[in-house]
């Protein structure tokens, strides 16, 4: 390549963070993390698994009445309204390829490239999903149908396992974390909340700016993490807005979960937002992304526990278990006195990018 | 000022990190942290102060028959020898003005300025203190007479308390940190080292690359610290070095205490230092430290210990207590795994300062 002093500074900050401080990989416990090493961990910003630490919780239990099986949790929720994000390709707010033609809307994954079938007309949009209220049984058969062609995700992040749809099975989740490791990540967790879906719905590469314990209950979610220094590869950038909606003509008006297509806002409002819908596809969008450093992966298996520090970069990927669900339990924390090292410097790194890029014109 | 665009982005920088995570001062405990809060501090690399915490020392408790008066030094060091360090200005280990004239070899402090009276022919070096072994007794009364020209300071680094000159007085000063804490800064200290001297040591503006905990026996600490990010600000460059020696042509070779002299070394070497010997002098030398931010300023008294994290910079005076001596001793910790964010982060903002410098020529 060309000399781009930037980028070489920024392959060169991220190799030297992993050699000196974050480490390559997840640390992996066997049993919860004293009070030393737990503070340690969030003071660091260093992300860690403790594996099966929640096998004996009764939600996870397959020997404990109240072990989330289908069965259950049909019995429990019944037709309870429940609020669903669906989309017509599992990617519920990522960036998307819009096709022009009306006619053959099928947004696409990945990026047009000349010779390929996605060279349409088109534009890359940020794609929200279609929000709607509907019984807990009707999208749990929807879930469990492999033919579906809208993919429904329960992905509620409102604190809603604690204070709102879900809080029936709140009893069956003990805390992920030790008593005394509350404190540590800012007192009590300001969300508790319920996901559940399968290997369709992916969550794009982006950032939370809350501490987060994340627990599967069911299924394995795989984890595919940037420590903050490695956002210069992620190409966030502003994108014109789109929204699924259920189709406008649907020749089954009556069924219960609506096929969906993506339409774009009106307005010239735009979304900052990482355009890293599937690192795995090519990405003549993000060339930086191409010098991205070795991503930290970590399977976080039914009963283990995540402690994924804010500000990290994550790409969220699921597997169902034998009954067909993922599901999975988190909890955010506002954090400590303050955002962190990673925030101010990665602010700073910004305005490098801003004044000194070198990116191809 | 002339648009800056790297100085801006330093003085930003200081200031988000400041507001969203080192604070604007150093936290005040007055009792022992907790595991949590210390490997939080530790983690994120912010110091503290626990007040008191070593008032009940044998050292310090002056109803202790242990107590560090000069008579119970001078009872239990005698005339061992012990390694001092002699300047003529109180800065061994700094940037010094180097006067070309011989006949008027006086270093000066701060810069050469038109109009005043350190316009001298002359360059700015790096001067170490010249290093001898003499009668502990003698360094004593050396210190406590106020009219001596030359500066003496006992500030062996090397571990002197627990495995040399000054391990007769190791029991008498238990470990400023609870047992539990030791783990958290990496197994037991690398080096426990004992100071001695008053207000005309002065140690120049650095940081070490270890935790520290500082306890003041006697007398004052006064710390001005910088975080890690505010590096910019502090011109580090090379300097030709030069070292103090005993006078050639003594008057009075009979002296027990030499008075000494600054000679430039031979050969080309070069060290890089930061030139802020003195911070409150003027600075034509260092023209972005009068951008700096307010530093952390605290005053470590008697019985205070002073958590230090690695990479911090520090200014450091001392006030001698009504005995005539300031005395402390010290434990470094060879740190976590790894150098923390911080360094990471500082050698890219480095290279930023390489590649975009916009310094007046």
């Amino acid at each position: 390549m060309k000399s781009k002093p930037l980028l070489e500074a920024h392959i060169e900050l991220s190799e030297i963070l992993r050699d000196t401080h974050y480490g390559h990989s997840v640390v992996e416990y066997s049993s919860p993390p004293s009070a030393g090493q737990f503070a340690k961990a969030v003071g660091q910003s260093i992300p860690f698994v403790v594996r099966g630490v929640a096998r004996s919780w009764p939600a996870i239990d397959t020997n404990n009445k109240h072990s989330w099986t289908n069965e259950y949790l049909s019995e429990k929720l019944g037709d309870n309204p429940v609020t669903v994000s669906l989309t017509g390709n599992g990617f519920a707010d990522a960036v998307t390829w819009l096709e022009d033609d009306k006619a053959k809307r099928r947004p696409m994954i990945g990026v047009p490239q000349n010779g390929s079938g996605y060279a349409t007309p088109g534009q890359f949009v940020f794609a929200s999903p279609y929000e709607t209220q509907l019984p807990f049984t009707a999208v749990l058969s929807h879930l469990l149908d492999p033919r579906s062609p809208t993919v429904a995700h329960l992905q509620l992040q409102n604190d809603c396992l604690r204070s709102s749809e879900y809080s029936i099975l709140l009893a069956d989740v003990p805390s992920a974390i030790p008593s005394w490791a509350t404190p540590i990540l800012g007192a009590e967790p300001e969300a508790l909340n319920f996901w559940m879906g399968h290997h369709r719905s992916i969550s794009s590469m982006h950032s939370d700016p809350y501490e987060n314990i994340y627990t599967v209950i069911r299924g394995v979610k795989i984890f595919t993490l940037y420590p903050p220094c490695d956002a210069y590869f992620m190409h966030k950038q502003e994108f014109r807005m789109a929204t699924w909606r259920p189709v406008a003509q649907d020749e089954k008006p009556e069924r219960i979960i609506p096929n969906v297509e993506l339409v774009l806002l009106e307005g010239e409002d735009r979304l900052p937002w990482i355009p890293i819908t599937y690192p795995a596809l090519p990405a003549p969008l993000y060339p930086r992304f191409a010098h991205a450093p070795k991503p930290f992966v970590v399977r976080v298996n039914a009963g283990d526990s995540l402690y994924l520090p804010k500000g990290w970069l994550h790409h969220v990927e699921q597997e169902e278990d034998e009954e067909g669900l993922c599901i999975a339990v988190n909890a955010w924390y506002d954090g400590w006195e303050g955002m962190g090292l990673s925030w101010g410097w990665g602010h700073y790194a910004q305005k490098m990018e801003t004044m000194f890029s070198d990116d191809e014109p």
